[in-house]
């Protein structure tokens, strides 16, 4: 247990705060005279005003306070900025203690350093406003709100010394997902994780509004947060050096806590005893505190109008300019700066030293961290192809076989992880479980399967959740996948944007390290979803991530189980991506060999020649091209019914994998150069294009390609309900007869017997229109397909 | 205070459960002998196995309960299903308190109704398994998991009499925006609003996992709950008649209570005496309950294994047989329908009347309510516009006041609510806040502003709580509008698919009455995000709706005040729409007058002759088009260049505000013919296009026009970061002189100082480039651009 600190102790700490106050605000206004060595003057201040200050002094609070209990205890911290809009209170700690200056020297911790420190910010050319991936230590972008708690506890699974502290807004506090984060704890192991010390800091207000946890009474307050399972630790105040007493007790008694919980659970191998409830910290300080109290008689400290920029009118109101300069001389910045600009010693005093200086961790870089991952030769899991589309198998079931291998030759280095909303054995995921569990620290029951405190498969029903685990978790640099089903996906659809961002802004920062690409595995799909419904129909997510940077963005649609085995292979080792994979669970037609389905996902996109009718060297008569399990299906059944009855016809079969094959060079770096795209779709030829998702993404894709006029595409067109396999082909019209109906309308020049063809064709639907009304299934014929060459 | 039921009442309350419980099981798996009156056989087993079992019983009991509270005491009652998914037991319940053949007539309570009734539910051409639009009422698909409750809320809104009773899933409620609505409990007004219970159902397993919530100690449990503001009442049990007894008594304690609440709200009026603790039930209960305990050695009841189909192999499997037989007997059917397949009166003894039954009240049909909304004409709100392009506005600050007017013209009716993530002051609609206040039921201070426990806006910092309000108020009839920033409406993405899919299907169904469109302003966009950066920046929420239902999707740029105020008035008064409006809330060029914004926008798209230079008649050389306000003003500023320096080039501009303008007419009822698309954009010319958002977007929607190959886009590309207005456009290559570059190098036989133009364009990029490095600022040509004609 700590003791108490001196008074000097506390001065120190002080002193810190002031210090870091003083830089949060030269960032918002100050262009010049930087020290204040004169009067200020409206040629001093920068022509926009931008930022946020409202939130900084309580960042600075919190920094100047995890410094001490990481120096004082040499921890492994890292800290998450809740309200990382308040980027001036970190960059100015990290200038404070030296990490700034070592990741960019010429911001050098004196003068000349500050004045960049001050100018660069929110300056066109300069650094964002908000905590980014440009700011030293930070894995978490402060700009949408509500992921903070998620990633702090992805950053701790599996890194069982490390502190994780993470500052929550109560304004952040209002949104769902970080209301459903309080359950982490649940989750979380101490025995093999870190911990998260939560630190609630209720400055009262949003921008334009009181926060509903601030406003509860806090008796009411206290039992939601152990409700949450926490034990709270609650610091209030104005007076700042009470404050400072209190909130350096309440971390001394939270990192006792924690240290005591980790020995307990170590000790006896587990928490068979009971979860454990762990400490947090609620601090209830003003926001905007020690800035202008009334300013043009509003009443502004303490109050939502601090939110951004307090004195609006500095260079034009002399009032606003006195103020500013009280304001900034109130935290004496000669007592903190030498004549050189350099902090005091009496400011670092409580400051750590080397990678325990929270800008300055390796986890926040975390790609330093990385090791490969090891993955099995994939002829263990592949299945034995020796005819096309002679045998059947659950394609996530065989990339189950993969990830199982994965996670138990990472038993002992535990840095992969497998989250998903409730779905791993329903995505037929389940040999996992032969090696690993499910996460849990809550209570079980007899009759549980697979629970266990140590497990690496994390389960909960948030999508949310396990996107924010895992960017936490991939962040500090360790491995992962996310599998979900693809129409849910879109609920993380906000926070994906903000994670390409981030990847997309970390790949121009030499200085940050390539961390694991996010994999997403998109299964029980738009086709397949028997028992749902149209609910649960939306393949849309692709062409979500299609919008954003393209150096970050790869999408795959692995049309069976061996192209899957490959593309997992590939995404699995990848860097610094957002990999979206869309594969079936459900039975699928094996088309490829291993060696052939490497080669296939190599070049992203080919002919089968063995589907069609072209020999290989000529030029067709029409191109059939497919994207994704069921796509492919139809394609090959609608080939097959062509070389039957019209078998004259020379039909090319493409097959795509990597989408992002089919825009142009110039637009993504997987785009294929005009006369490949010409050599493969040809450049006048019809192509048919039976595509899984919505059939106008193909266009988007696939405009500026001198075929594109002569391209028909079919798709998911939003119809759909709690129906039979064909009979959402059917009506999407991506059914093998309607493909064959399609080549028959747009070929030119057809025997006169096709008219005939066709007819057939629109038999064979009102048949299966007839036939699922009377019987509920699918035609026999349809069935019992099977490719037969 | 109500006395306990007698037995003879429980029997009653027990015969209905089981009935219920008989016909969810029955529409799972019986094709034939629906009333067991011959000995089962695999024949009368259906083909396909479909259906959510796991959660029906719990359903059929609060269903149960529910009625009898709502008969005896004579209740306005709506309920929302959140474990949906349980679509049998809803179903089951409709049917037996004859709302079901109220809705569908062919549907009989009888035996030949239940036929029907059995043979229909998941059956292709039938009925979703889930609660969905089709299900009497219902306001709540129970497909994606996490709105019940907020939809509760906004049901409850300006509903004073009514009683909205939510079923929350344990597995829904790890969601994150089921775990943020529990605090919506802060935003209801006793005086003006109805009451929301909710019903806490724990029956411990999700898909394949124990839930969080059922795993706490009781306790903790409670703590929870109490911390969220209820008052819960536990109801616990193996045992049916103990349940039930249990159950009764505890409605009856949460209805004395919310009455005891309203009573001495609306005597005292208001509760300044403090936010009351809204009571609600937790109910623990197994899943599955009363179905299969144990099957192929597995235990069933009670464990997740019970979640959809728990006995599989009923039509190959002999014993799976006789154990569904035994199942479906031991609700005793022959006590509970008569020969003809009636439920007999005992059944029905507690089943309400006409709309007060649970499947026929108007609320959950809410199009039967809604009331035309009162809109004062525009010319109150608009702005002067003599000349195109000399005054700047505020579009969303002239927009509020339309908005203040109808909030002020709907005081009394109380059916018109304004939500949004804490940015109505922000987004410049503080008119508002001169004619109602922000809801509000916590604690305040003297230092609150415009927060009233009767207001009409709702602020959260949660879009998930603002869209799930908003739709329940919709849903029931009433009219609103979602003001958010426009980067993070991508946070409910899938909230709004959801929605899009409820409208598309319900207008579908003649019985459904059409209700008020879901209305969203977009404002803060991506190009004037100069306090944020790069993570506020994503114009994407267009592309994501326009995959959707082009039957209920509407999407507006208007490019100044008028044309604002134009599309508001229409999206306020449609029906049945998702409206997606996106607007700046900086100053803005006033380009049209109130007639000329709309005709423009009646129109959706056209020529703006004043501001090109081909006489309005001949074809032009080349055409600007743009949409949204940035882009017009870009568009505008580049026409005028060309007019000095190529004034013998034809340029026409054309402005596009509904963009589904743009699409085929066969794609979208607002598609126009190619004729007109021609006419507009000409089928040959070189079209620059300056669009708001993705650029791909604009070639998605056109690329089936013959002049698509003449089509160049400039839009958003994902470059951006904390930078002035006009370096945005700069990065993007959305700029005026990008624009002018960009005509000279498409248009043909262009005299040769053209190259000369150009270089003064690529000059002032330079030029920008430089200043802004310096000056933080932008060009002085720039910043005091305004149109000259």
């Amino acid at each position: 247990m700590a003791k108490d600190l001196s008074k000097r102790g506390l001065a120190a700490l002080d002193a810190h705060w002031r210090a870091a106050n003083y830089l949060a605000v030269g960032q918002i206004y100050l262009l010049d005279n930087h020290l204040l060595t004169e009067p200020l003057t409206a040629d001093h201040i920068k022509p926009r005003l931008l930022g946020h200050w409202g939130t900084s002094p309580g960042l600075n609070l919190v920094h100047t306070h995890l410094n001490r209990v990481v120096k004082e205890r040499d921890l492994d911290a890292l800290c998450v900025w809740g309200p990382g809009h308040g980027g001036p209170a970190v960059l100015a700690n990290s200038w404070l203690e030296g990490s700034y200056t070592a990741t960019y020297p010429d911001v050098t911790r004196d003068a000349a350093g500050m004045a960049r420190l001050f100018r660069q910010f929110s300056f066109p050319g300069g650094v964002p406003s908000h905590v980014a991936p440009e700011t030293p230590g930070s894995i978490h972008e402060g700009g949408e709100l509500g992921y903070s708690l998620a990633h702090a506890y992805g950053a701790a699974l599996d890194n069982p010394r490390l502190l994780v502290a993470c500052v929550i807004g109560d304004g952040e506090a209002e949104t769902g997902p970080l209301a459903a984060s309080w359950h982490s704890n649940k989750f979380l192991d101490p025995v093999h994780d870190g911990a998260v010390l939560p630190i609630l800091h209720l400055n009262g207000y949003k921008i334009a509004n009181p926060t509903v946890l601030s406003r509860l009474p806090e008796a009411e307050l206290d039992e939601l947060l152990r409700g949450y399972g926490h034990e709270p630790i609650h610091v209030s105040g104005t007076d700042p050096m009470r404050v400072h007493r209190d909130m350096a007790r309440a971390f001394d008694r939270a990192v006792d806590r924690i240290q005591a919980v980790r020995s307990q659970a170590r000790a006896n191998g587990g928490t068979e005893h009971g979860r454990p409830r762990w400490p947090m910290i609620v601090l209830r300080t003003p926001k905007g505190w020690t800035g202008p109290g009334i300013v043009d008689d509003e009443p502004v400290e303490g109050t939502w109008r601090s939110h951004q920029v307090p004195l609006g009118g500095v260079r034009e109101n002399p009032d606003h300019l006195r103020q500013l300069e009280a304001w900034l001389r109130s935290y004496r910045p000669r007592e903190l700066f030498d004549a050189q600009g350099r902090p005091v010693p009496a400011v670092l005093e409580y400051v750590p030293e080397g990678t325990r200086r929270l800008g300055a961790t390796p986890h926040a870089n975390g790609g330093l961290l990385t090791r490969d991952l090891p993955t099995a030769p994939l002829e263990r899991f592949a299945v034995p192809v020796d005819k096309p589309g002679s045998t059947l198998h659950e394609p996530t079931r065989v990339l189950g076989g993969l990830l199982a291998q994965v996670m138990a030759d990472t038993a002992d280095r535990r840095d992969f992880r497998v989250v998903g909303p409730d779905e791993t054995a329903s995505n037929r995921l389940d040999a996992l479980f032969e090696v690993t569990g499910k996460a849990w620290q809550a209570r079980t029951v007899a009759t549980d399967e697979h629970l266990a405190r140590d497990g690496r498969v994390m389960e909960i029903l948030s999508e949310h959740l396990c996107q924010g685990w895992l960017e936490g978790y991939l962040l500090t640099g360790r491995h992962g996948l996310f599998s979900c089903y693809e129409a849910f996906v879109h609920i993380v659809d906000s926070m994906v944007n903000q994670h390409i961002k981030w990847l997309r802004t970390s790949r121009e920062l030499a200085w940050r390290a390539p961390v694991p690409s996010l994999n997403y595995l998109l299964t029980s799909h738009v086709w397949r979803q028997d028992h749902n419904g149209f609910s649960h129909q939306d393949p849309g997510f692709v062409d979500h991530v299609l919008n954003k940077s393209p150096d970050v963005v790869r999408v795959y649609l692995p049309p069976d189980a061996n192209t899957l085995l490959s593309v997992a292979e590939h995404v699995l080792h990848s860097r610094d991506y957002v990999n979206v994979v869309v594969a079936g669970k459900q039975p699928t037609f094996d088309w490829l060999s291993l060696d052939e389905a490497r080669a296939h996902c190599a070049r992203g996109a080919g002919v089968w020649e063995w589907a069609g009718t072209d020999d290989g060297s000529r030029d067709p008569d029409v191109v059939l091209a497919c994207a994704g399990d069921v796509p492919t299906q139809e394609v090959l059944a609608a080939a097959g019914l062509l070389r039957t009855h019209l078998p004259e016809l020379a039909v090319r079969v493409v097959n795509v994998v990597d989408m992002a094959r089919l825009m142009p060079k110039e637009e993504h770096p997987h785009g294929m150069p005009d006369f490949e795209y010409d050599a493969l779709f040809t450049a006048d030829k019809p192509v048919i294009f039976a595509y899984h998702g919505y059939p106008w993404l193909i266009h988007r894709l696939a405009y500026r390609r001198s075929g594109h006029r002569h391209l028909h595409v079919r798709g998911y067109k939003e119809s759909g309900t709690t129906t039979t396999p064909f009979d959402m082909v059917v009506r999407n019209d991506l059914d093998r007869y309607r493909l064959v109906m399609d080549v028959i309308d747009r070929v030119p020049g057809l025997a006169v017997r096709a008219a005939a063809v066709r007819q057939t064709m629109a038999d064979a639907r009102t048949r299966h229109h007839a036939w699922i009304r009377e019987h509920g299934t699918d035609l026999p014929e349809v069935a019992h397909w099977s490719w037969t060459g």
